[in-house]
């Protein structure tokens, strides 16, 4: 937890916030602070700065906020579609969609995504929000990532897709093992503001989910010759998207 | 396990080998292979082909391989330093150096580096390889990457660093939240054989390390915006070095 992240609700006024729950695990057991210590803190979908313990016991911690000051997004704004994937996986896939500070995540069921991960209490419910504040904590960002839901491939990407925002000018990006060259020759040193990243299931996307993307405007390329599982391939998809984009 | 490893104990004669326990789990209740089935085969630090399931059971599976052409190494040899990692963070930090194929791993006590992960059995006997073998399964690689340990930093670093094949011509790369600049203004469009990348813990190196890591030729750079879990630090800086190197 490198950004102490404090909800609307926990507000007390006057700049205070309670915090408890795990957060105060943390606070009390790994950083082990005590009233009068400062430390980074961030509104959800808010602000980010500074702030101070006031009180913290077992039972709670009031932190007032001293300053916020930079936003805390990153310069370019992501929306991941990806595959559901099964549902060890999918704590991973919303972890690092949270560190990375992603804008929104579609989760879209893939040929190779068994029908039961649709029944992930992760995506029936709010237990998502959990592993994204880990990654936004971990990431130092404090926009929460939107979690979209798709049940059906082909209405997603041939009706929903091409409506959201910014969908005709943003790049739209691929990575596939059989994808030929790399990202450099996508983007060409362009600075997109906006980028739509793909990311497929285990064993990847079939050719006929591969012909509708490429349908869509979509450019497959290799992330390198490893094949990576499937949080290690967003992370590295979204690490060589910030080295030429940012 | 994009790819069944197959170890020189393991061999039977006439190009067959006899595998059991997590490998032979998988072929039965995962990938539900039955005799004359083919797949993908490696040799253990040999090379990759292809291989044909001749028996297989509860009790054991015998595969013959039938066609070993490529070598399974990557492009660019990366060694790696590593500030030793909390235990559940190293069983991560090992899969992702065996799925990336890493050449060397040289973990190292860094000042944030709590005293008690030197004890971690995964540094003391054998039980890492279990994770490297599902990283090089996972990454589609055949060589398994060499473990060091080293206790002592400044040693390490002044006395044994230096000597390493290659050190002097080899980019020596420390990506760091402090850093300035990105990966591509220190290669310079270089495509280099062999690469030295440094990664620190959770906290980040101290000044000292820091000032060490300069003085012997190592340079820093930024990963991105994000702040980013040491197994997803590793990931990010192999896929950007992937990216400019391959």
């Amino acid at each position: 937890m490198n950004l102490l992240l404090l909800y609307p609700s926990e507000a007390l006024g006057d700049g205070q916030y309670r915090v408890s729950g795990p957060r105060l695990d943390h606070l009390n057991h790994v950083l082990k602070v005590s009233p009068g210590d400062n430390l980074s803190v961030g509104l959800i979908n808010g602000k980010k700065g500074t702030g101070r313990i006031t009180e913290i016991d077992a039972s709670g911690a009031v932190i007032t906020v001293e300053s916020l000051e930079q936003a805390g997004v990153p310069t370019v704004a992501v929306d991941l579609i990806c595959a559901i994937p099964r549902p060890k996986i999918l704590k991973k896939v919303l972890f690092v969609t949270g560190m990375f500070g992603l804008r929104n995540v579609h989760f879209v069921r893939a040929n190779r995504t068994d029908k039961s991960y649709l029944q992930s209490p992760l995506l029936q419910d709010e237990s998502s929000q959990a592993y994204l504040v880990a990654g936004i904590a971990q990431g130092e960002w404090t926009r929460l990532p939107v979690v979209h839901l798709h049940p059906l491939f082909r209405p997603f990407l041939e009706d929903s897709l091409p409506t959201l925002p910014g969908f005709a000018l943003a790049p739209k990006l691929l990575p596939d093992l059989v994808g030929g060259g790399s990202l450099d020759r996508l983007l060409r040193g362009g600075k997109p503001e906006q980028v739509i990243l793909a990311i497929g299931p285990e064993g990847g996307w079939v050719d006929f989910e591969r012909d509708l993307f490429a349908a869509k405007g979509f450019r497959q390329y290799s992330l390198g010759q490893a094949n990576l599982r499937v949080e290690f391939a967003l992370a590295a998809a979204l690490a060589q998207i910030n080295l030429l984009a940012e």
